[in-house]
């Protein structure tokens, strides 16, 4: 028979065993913290009509997404959550309890042309709050809370959210003649981006691209780069425009909770320059940067929109959600070596080898062990002795336990320390409960582990 | 602007949020329980090319097959597990280890008619050990230990796996004089269908349309409805067949470990007219029945096989594994209401009631009792009282906290306990321990609530 060969499709991770363990930890900890701020899981279909999922159209959407026929139906792969998500809300309108918190992770696809970085297949930890009519500024103020758990549940300490208002940059280009349509979304788009291009480009292309007079560039130039103390900028503008006092009143608002709900000065940033994409945010937005790596961009960023069910319902539900590219944030820390290569991600905590034809008392010890919450695995291939070792060594099962015909008319077992290559004889019971407490504590480790 | 009906495809489950978090329970029991017996994890893509998916073809495959073109390449989606696990085993063959025992609950595909019990998106969780050139017998005898903990773990006690070695059927054919192949294979398939035809279909279906001898038919009935105490009727045809005798064998040594491994009697059946699939298991084969409800088939099987990565290498690595369909499994139990209704599904511990306008109290709290590991939520929407009030218990969280300026200056809170009404004013140390304890309770609910 012609043989094939066996390949993954590029664009799509496919982890290793040990690289898996590290992976499920990072969503485990996404769904603990989730969990925390009353967010409900949610899993909705990876395919729906395209009707629904290209609802929003253009031509990043129908180029980037995948699409199906069958019989006579037209299919769509996700391309994100959120499309989902208004689905979702639309149809169950009635089951729902509002606000409704929900969090989803899940595979999300997109045709994009694979390279570094960039995946085809990828998961997206998303998290929303939607109100039905109305939603509370203090729900934007809990979101960065979320991000600094998230992140340093994993081990990661080396970040910082940046945070801001559409509302102000609106505002402000009112204030200083800049009429609210295309030319405002020009200037915001180019604001944007001081981060990439810095502020003699953003001067030129305010100047020349876009035609501001050189006074508006100037004030736009000193009004984004104040950063350092942003409100005092800030208060400069108040009482001017409406929509700017409105962003100014949120941020404060936001800014007031933010150390209550535990996110240390340390780790946000008021940047006044931060619009993020421009369509969909109608308030507060957030972006994540990984400190030592900005050049990574947004790790994981959000922000507030005004109406998700447009498509579906004239109902205003407005929202807020942000949401963490956990396959890009993984294939990073993994290329910069920042994932902890001591976490424990054995497929299990003891193997037993036993020593005599008669597997009876192995398969017993087996049973008793798992009964203590133990992963155990008997190893029974007919193999030299030295590669049933060896079997635990290559997996990094840190306790090995032989079981002779000695020990058997004992009853007693012999477990070695992998790690220390310590052998101890005694009671399976006594022993359980030693390699118990020691497995307890290698769980401890976090999957990131960033250079001091 | 012109609205879209929302809607979900049919086949695609979709769960309200007490649902999905039942579900999501059971799939934290099957990750548990896996773990347990030493099987790791994987997360394959869910597209792979087309010929790598359908490498083994045939008209199913084609028909049910979700499969789309991207540029160039062919994609296929996968209607099971098995295949990506193959071609992952053969691509990563040097970074292995075996036994390689994995698990992965995954999302597949299948474009069937949609109809009650059948899904066109589903869970599958397998778990496979799979060995490099050979593997022990052993290791059949623990896959039925890993069904019966999965399912006790979830709530399940009225099940039994049915056992059967496929060597034995193939065997005692030969003996009677049928002729391995086609033939055999045909018998086979009928015998397979005893528990839904009956014996005087198969009698019949034996004689006419197979066109076997009376004294053929007569032995085959006689073996296959010998279940009562199977292993009289397997002595009386031992030594006459060297398959036979080895799946007789296989068989034995499987039943002796069984109780080692923890399967009580009452949960397993050795049924020696079980066959299934016909062209994938050589030896032992597995299915597990409901009890209650044996017309709705396996929820689980499985068996072994003897070349799982023949497509793309002639190494020889058998293996034995089992499939649950979880999605099905979830759909039959909620039809019957053997889902648990008092299980905690809310999606928090504590829903925080600010009596005030500034929230500085209530962000505090909040994040001291998520600190504590409760999931806390504050409610902040300008509603009534009384819709607050409405909101945690439309949502069933159990706890209540009200914050008013009179706990404030004392520096107490308010905890009332939704299932009784009982209020109390206290330290808000004192109460967070109470309420970890009680929600502690609480978690301890099985998905599954069989009735008695």
């Amino acid at each position: 028979m012609n043989k094939i060969k066996p390949r993954t499709l590029s664009g799509f991770m496919e982890l290793l065993p040990p690289s898996q363990v590290c992976f499920n930890i990072m969503v485990h900890k996404l769904r603990e913290t989730f969990s925390l701020y009353g967010f409900t899981a949610l899993d909705t279909p990876l395919m729906e009509l395209t009707e629904i999922l290209h609802a929003k159209g253009g031509g990043e959407t129908e180029k980037l997404g995948y699409t199906l026929r069958k019989g006579d139906t037209d299919l769509a792969i996700r391309y994100e959550l959120t499309a989902s998500l208004a689905k979702y809300v639309a149809l169950h309108y009635n089951d729902l309890t509002f606000p409704f918190r929900r969090y989803e992770i899940g595979k999300v696809y997109r045709g994009e042309r694979a390279q570094r970085g960039r995946f085809r297949e990828f998961y997206q930890a998303d998290i929303d709050i939607i109100g039905d009519g109305g939603l509370d500024i203090i729900n934007e103020a809990e979101l960065p809370a979320v991000i600094y758990r998230c992140l340093t549940s994993m081990g990661l300490e080396r970040f910082y959210i940046r945070i801001n208002n559409r509302k102000i940059l609106s505002g402000f280009f009112e204030i200083i003649g800049i009429k609210s349509g295309a030319e405002s979304t020009n200037v915001m788009r180019l604001v944007d981006k001081l981060d990439k291009i810095g502020v003699d480009k953003l001067r030129a292309s305010l100047t020349d691209d876009l035609e501001l007079s050189q006074a508006q560039t100037d004030e736009i130039v000193s009004f984004v780069t104040s950063s350092d103390d942003p409100f005092v900028a800030l208060e400069t503008y108040k009482g001017k425009n409406e929509t700017f006092d409105e962003g100014f009143g949120e941020l404060s608002v936001l800014q007031k909770y933010l150390a209550g709900f535990g996110v240390p000065e340390t780790h946000y940033k008021i940047d006044i320059s931060l619009a993020r994409g421009l369509d969909y945010y109608t308030g507060t937005v957030y972006e994540t940067i990984l400190s030592d790596y900005p050049e990574v961009g947004s790790v994981c960023g959000g922000g507030r929109y005004d109406n998700l069910t447009g498509y579906y319902t004239d109902r205003k539900m407005p929202g807020v959600g942000i949401s963490l590219g956990l396959t890009r944030l993984f294939s990073i820390l993994q290329e910069q070596g920042l994932l902890n290569e001591a976490l424990l991600s054995s497929p299990s905590d003891v193997l037993i080898i036993p020593m005599t034809d008669d597997l009876s008392h192995a398969v017993r010890l087996a049973t008793s062990m798992r009964e203590s919450g133990l992963r155990a695995q008997i190893y029974s291939e007919n193999k030299k002795f030295k590669v049933k070792v060896s079997y635990a060594d290559k997996l990094g099962i840190p306790f090995v336990v032989f079981l002779g015909e000695d020990e058997i008319e004992k009853g007693l077992i012999t477990v070695k320390d992998m790690s220390t290559g310590e052998q101890t004889t005694a009671s399976s019971g006594m022993l359980t409960a030693g390699i118990c407490e020691k497995i307890k504590v290698l769980q401890k480790g976090m999957p990131i582990c960033e250079k001091s």
